[in-house]
């Protein structure tokens, strides 16, 4: 099932630039992850926003959780989700099937 | 260039199930159209609402706003438009590249 | 899986009570059946509001787009679905199983 | 008398992962206890947040209070009540009769 | 149990002076007589709007409901519920004990 | 004159628990005050939050300010006002007559 | 007292042209008395929109809401209503004093 | 011209005492200085919180700015402003004519 | 001196499609004339919604709603104004000077 | 293509002066750049409010996040992004044609 998710990152200022950094790194490999496995099927950035929108393939409300909660930032992120289902007017379930 | 629209559906309750029927085939086709060029790379419904979030491949506001506004159901829609690029972790321009 | 939805209800002045007592009826059979199928696992009345809280338990978002849209009143009703998972302190998973 | 609850928790960057868990784990404690009682009738995750839905079925607001401000964790939680009460379609007065 | 209710009136342009005067006359009365059971605590105008703050002393969320849905003028107002419960600093349970 | 007043209290993270029961003791002698006086015509909990709702009866703006400025916790309250007068549909003038 | 006052009109499109100048002419003349008396010491228009901010200088809110009330055009205007006192670095009272 | 402009003060708790007593200090004198001059036309407290309305006579929109940035308490301001013009009912053009 | 406007249209479904067009030819007209007059120097689309930006040069707030209360769409027309200044790092006064 | 921006600036309390002083200095310099290169079409300053309006004319939106998430100042920034067309009332596609 796909879920569109909206994510606003908030780091403190308390953060030093080598923490914000390391974050970002475990941040990149953890998404990458899901990217391969086919669980995150897209993720682009809000353009002047510290923020995405990304589209997970998941068939599980607790394994869904478990991923988004599983993020090495979730702890600064703002993370609100849309459930999807075709549309009718779709001429295919993007994103959906393979 | 990509861009998130989300459409949220008011009909008025003055119209006739005939008059509304007919928006919406209209609609469909001119939504089918937009997809098969390309224009239209992606379109979800929201669960539980009548409303839609889509993603539009278009290389110029102008452009962009005819397609828009050119929607039958256009005068009965809410549209917020998100521009996007890409995310750094992505490992592809999702819905971009082909 | 569960969904936490809440549905506001906001006729038009136009209706005729009869129509009103109609759509009611109609509602409240359709409920009816999604609580013998076990879709719906419980609804409340939002108190001082023509409102409800209700819990679905669905495995697919277009079934549950479906089953939402096919509500008699869907038409005059705003409706949100927040997706649900197990909380880690749940000494059960409430409503899902069984 | 049923009430849910929506608990949104904002730890403050300061807090320590010790104090954090320390904090989690009173907090599973407590809402075990609470569970056990039946005064929380039931507690689900919502997905991708740091938040939960809980209903709580209590007869008195002094009662309901004491309870909630009783969290370990309530000094970070944002917490909104709604009062609910049984719906005219429900089939039975879910988590309310025994 | 005390639940502050904040009530917005919205009459619909299509009313009649008429059928507002009914509407108000029996809204009156019906409020009257939740004063005089002790149901209805206090009642005041909110200055400037058509609205009002008022304190309902009910033991039953069910009860409650039937009450406010019983406002002759309900389905033209919206209405929100607070529950109030004794404050730590409060000399006395204010218009609640008797 | 009345006022419904809302607080919401909003302690910092940076206050020790001695720091926060002292402005909780001189706080409750203060609108302690306040109640005997009459000023301070009721004051209740809204349950689940550090909240309250509170009626004053003060005939000039200047002095209301001065007895709101002057609450210990001032500094740490988001307050919000809202002028009260007697509803048309009032048996009496509650709490504002004796 | 003074009160600062936000009106906002919105007239529904189903009155006509003449039906909402003989609003305007009794508004203007009612607006007109309240000046004379010294009771609505200004009234501004806010740029751009059919909305006005005002102030009121009166002892009583029973008095003010009968005044608000009394507007001809009360029906179609959204009031919000902010009590005012004295500043602390005001040279004089600003329209309170004579 | 005149601008109706809303300030809200919020102050870090970082703030000594003596910090807060020396911005509030210079706020008030800059504040005479500009009432004198006839720039600051009124302004006045809003009863319960630490905010003002205030009325500019400006004829210069970077005037205004450097006035309204030249506030010593400016960085801890939250600061909206509103252009205000001749109102068709006013019998005079309030603080604007002398 | 410059003002930013968001102006959105909202016209009633009763509107006749002839009655529609009218209105945008009068209103092309006139915000015709507003740019030959250097009055209006800029007006932009909002992509996707039935909105525009516009940058007004005007040096008076009579003067500018008047001029914004003239549009032929004003009835239809959400506006809000916002005062632009010349910023400190803008290497000219960017549609202001000529 | 154009593109509105509005961005408001948050400074944390723990900055020094000369931090700020800093960064002020850098986003000039960058600002100046993008002025002389004709990305930044125009900048202005909301009167009242550490924000501005800007215009960029920028036709990739990966371009366009590289430029605004460039700026000295952009994580102590919120920013939102319009797109804009040419406005079929327009003489002229304002700012963006050289």
């Amino acid at each position: 099932m796909l879920f569109l998710a909206r994510m606003d990152v908030n780091f403190p200022d308390s953060l030093t630039p080598e923490q914000t950094a390391d974050f970002q790194a475990r941040e990149k490999e953890y998404s990458g992850n899901l990217q391969e496995k086919g669980i995150m099927r897209a993720i682009w950035r809000v353009v002047g926003e510290y923020a995405n929108y990304s589209i997970f393939d998941v068939d599980d409300h607790d394994e869904l959780h478990t991923i988004l909660s599983g993020f090495p930032m979730f702890k600064y992120m703002d993370v609100k989700i849309t459930p999807l289902s075709k549309h009718p007017n779709a001429l295919k379930y993007y994103l959906h099937e393979g």
